[in-house]
């Protein structure tokens, strides 16, 4: 598995990530991964609010890229061009070689009723940050809320191509070619 | 708040709406519900498997209605003429003389952040549901994913301007202005 981050950060994600798959994330402790890192807890704590936390790590700056997508757009870039842009955004943070990490990651969470719902809602919030940033550049809300669900929406697919079995594409190639399907099937 | 059911089940989701807006979801037991509604709490197991399903009872014939527009959408029916189909069935089960219990129920959604995580959960579960019917209709999994996505996300956006005060429009003409709205945002 991929060590997403040098240091103690990306040695605790390893840790964790591995006692997650072996024994699902229920079943392992703080004191397990620090032990497992062999650093302290209040270790864990310096980096980490909680276990949960390893796997949501990233959120904050995934919503950070795409919504600087759709600011930094030209202006009159059409509607699913700004889309396409903060996807390109969004697919900077997962490189291929990011993608096995990924797939563990998926795998732990689809074994979670509870972190399946956490992930949902890391949609939904990005998503809203989306439309918000949409809205500043002048779209309606109505606009603005479903391109940003349609930008979610390709994002969560190309990301589930991207992380099965045997995928070579890379995740922005995927994610042009689910804009594209997108426009094929609304014209 | 409009009663959404006749007899005893309805009742029960009225009083128990009321008690959950005004004292907020987790203050309110089964016991408080039963009791408001004059029946034992035996009776309340007879209709719900537990408080929170008073807020969720629909959501399988919503489910139903969705998959049934689907797969009767006339062969030859365009890919969001599909969705427009499938739309417009889910909305019968939102009549106006609903909108006010609609409104009541998501003000107790949003104000709990475990019930909006279950919230979340039954329209990915309403898509996943689509997006299998769509496949079932002949469209490549690529196709089907977008399409139940697009379709849940006018449903979403169309369903929160249906209960935004004031608004008069029916949820039918909003899923149909939203769906009209998509097609120019990709065109």
């Amino acid at each position: 598995m991929g060590r997403w981050e040098p240091g103690t950060r990306g040695r605790l994600q390893d840790v964790a990530y591995d006692l997650f798959a072996k024994h699902g994330f229920d079943a392992v402790s703080v004191a397990d991964i620090a032990r497992g890192a062999e650093v302290t807890e209040r270790t864990f704590y310096r980096y980490f609010a909680d276990k949960r936390e390893v796997l949501f790590d990233g959120q904050e700056r995934l919503r950070e890229a795409f919504v600087r997508g759709v600011t930094e757009a030209p202006s009159g870039t059409p509607p699913l061009g700004v889309v396409a842009v903060a996807l390109d955004r969004a697919a900077v943070f997962f490189p291929d070689d990011r993608r096995d990490g990924s797939r563990a990651r998926q795998l732990i969470i689809d074994a979670d009723a509870a972190l399946q719902e956490r992930e949902l809602l890391k949609l939904t919030t990005l998503s809203a940050a989306l439309a918000t940033a949409l809205r500043e550049r002048g779209h309606a809300r109505l606009q603005a809320d479903l391109l940003a669900d349609a930008a979610i929406s390709v994002f969560r697919v190309a990301f589930g191509q991207w992380i099965s079995e045997g995928q070579q594409a890379s995740l922005g190639d995927l994610q042009r070619a689910g804009l594209a399907t997108l426009r094929a099937l609304a014209s």
